[in-house]
């Protein structure tokens, strides 16, 4: 198989179009490029489902909050396309700002509630760039499944919603979170760590799963798992910590009691890097109540 | 043919989906029922353009500013059938609001800019409404072309945004205004009028031509144009008067010179009843500037 290399929608439509023709379903992988294992699993998945794979690479200019951040994103093309091309992806639509936002634009989604805290809070405009983005895409590619990585939880919950509440026509595919074999999750971010800096940036998955451990211990005080969460971090001085929340997925409204299964979300800065990281959390008594329901 | 009554939107999706197979287009009309001669108009192109033509019903609680007028709104579902099926409309899609909005909305459509005046600066999140449904029923009918009336001209040109700035891969067709014999445009909202109302309200119109002619003389200044319009309005003391604006249609934007095609649009309440209009008026030099672009 060939990899398409498109940067016109006009082009992606026809390609789309002609493999839809062909009987093919369409799986769709949206990413700002930078590609990392973490996309990998992505592509990976979209190949076993879908008869015809795209891959969007797009830095998206109206996610970021600051300029600076958009201008240092890791671009790297020619790598990125040998990448698709190793995990046999059928088409790549790399656009240009332009071909993206022809005219100003003046339409944006907006998600409301869900995306108020955690990194909505702290990236004013993102999550609206996100979803607005996210939508133009599926109406170009128009995907039976589109993939995304559960690394980004508050997105991915975000696009839940949005897909479910404009009755987008296509299946959101959440996917789990790759990692380092230290436990840090994979980042185009990460690049942009100094040697010093990628050392101690597991400990920021080690503070998750402290608090999954407190949680797994039956219901507790979202305040306690937080705390304990908080004292790993603290072991390294040179972390910020932006936020580390305990959320209900589907709302992302933090929770009191932890006595149904949540995520635990952190956004922790190192140096000029932000990094983000959450995990499942499930509490005893909600696995055992799982194992009851099964056994009924 | 038959005319197929649909409440629900997998039923609607399954329909769509088995006349494309055939090959059909989808040509799709979304109204709020209570039809008259103005919707019959759109049915009618749509019927003449597209192999599938889909109607729907629907009164859209979202874009109500005000719960009265949400309520009063004219309901008239028989009739609505009678009607779609003598157009030989192919199905007719008659939602619930439950079904529409299954759960609570968080994800709404902003156009800005475009949404801020005229209907949009009386009618808070009215707009808002408007787009987010059309956003949803877009999604659920995916329809080739869709057809609209000239006469909600803010509502057409923030469609026409939505579409282009989202890339919605559907094609908006405008239909110009439905006239009873007076003068007064087709509205679900004339059957509220009392006689005496009802025999005053194409002043409404008359005065939105008196504007046209001002302008037909040539370039204008728009406040001379606004000015000889309210002065026909003024004649009929029931008239409160909510706006009349002098715009360019793209943008919504009033215009201070009138040198260029602009249309006039007007708000006026007759007691309980709001009524709008708008025609599109073009400067005797910008005719001229036409016709000379057509012989080059």
């Amino acid at each position: 198989m060939t990899t398409a290399l498109i940067h016109t929608i006009a082009d992606t439509r026809r390609a789309v179009a002609e493999a839809r023709r062909g009987g093919s379903t369409i799986g769709f992988v949206p990413t700002m490029g930078a590609l990392h294992a973490g996309h990998g699993a992505l592509i990976r998945q979209a190949r076993e489902e879908s008869a015809f794979v795209v891959v969007s690479l797009f830095v998206n200019p109206i996610q970021f909050d600051r300029n600076d951040d958009y201008e240092q994103y890791p671009r790297t093309l020619p790598e990125d396309l040998e990448f698709c091309r190793a995990l046999d992806a059928d088409a790549i639509f790399a656009p240009s700002a332009t071909e993206m936002y022809a005219n100003p634009q003046l339409t944006f989604i907006e998600v409301s509630s869900l995306s108020e805290r955690l990194c909505g809070e702290f990236r004013p405009g993102h999550f609206r760039g996100v979803a607005t983005v996210l939508n133009k895409l599926f109406n170009i590619v128009q995907p039976d499944k589109a993939y995304f990585g559960e690394k980004d939880g508050q997105q991915l919950s975000i696009i839940q919603k949005m897909v479910a509440d404009l009755n987008i026509p296509v299946t959101i595919v959440p996917v789990p979170t790759v990692r380092e074999p230290d436990g840090l999750a994979m980042s185009s971010r990460n690049r942009r760590l100094s040697p010093e800096e990628r050392r101690v940036a597991p400990v920021l998955y080690q503070a998750l799963i402290e608090a999954r451990s407190a949680v797994a211990r039956g219901c507790a005080e979202a305040g306690a798992v937080r705390e304990a969460a908080l004292a790993v971090l603290r072991a390294v001085p040179q972390f910020r910590v932006e936020y580390l929340e305990i959320v209900e997925h589907a709302t992302q409204q933090p929770v009191q009691h932890v006595c149904a299964p949540v995520r635990v979300a952190a956004a922790v800065w190192l140096g000029q890097t932000r990094l983000i990281d959450n995990v499942l959390a499930e509490p005893a008594l909600a696995k055992q109540q799982v194992q009851y329901g099964s056994k009924t």
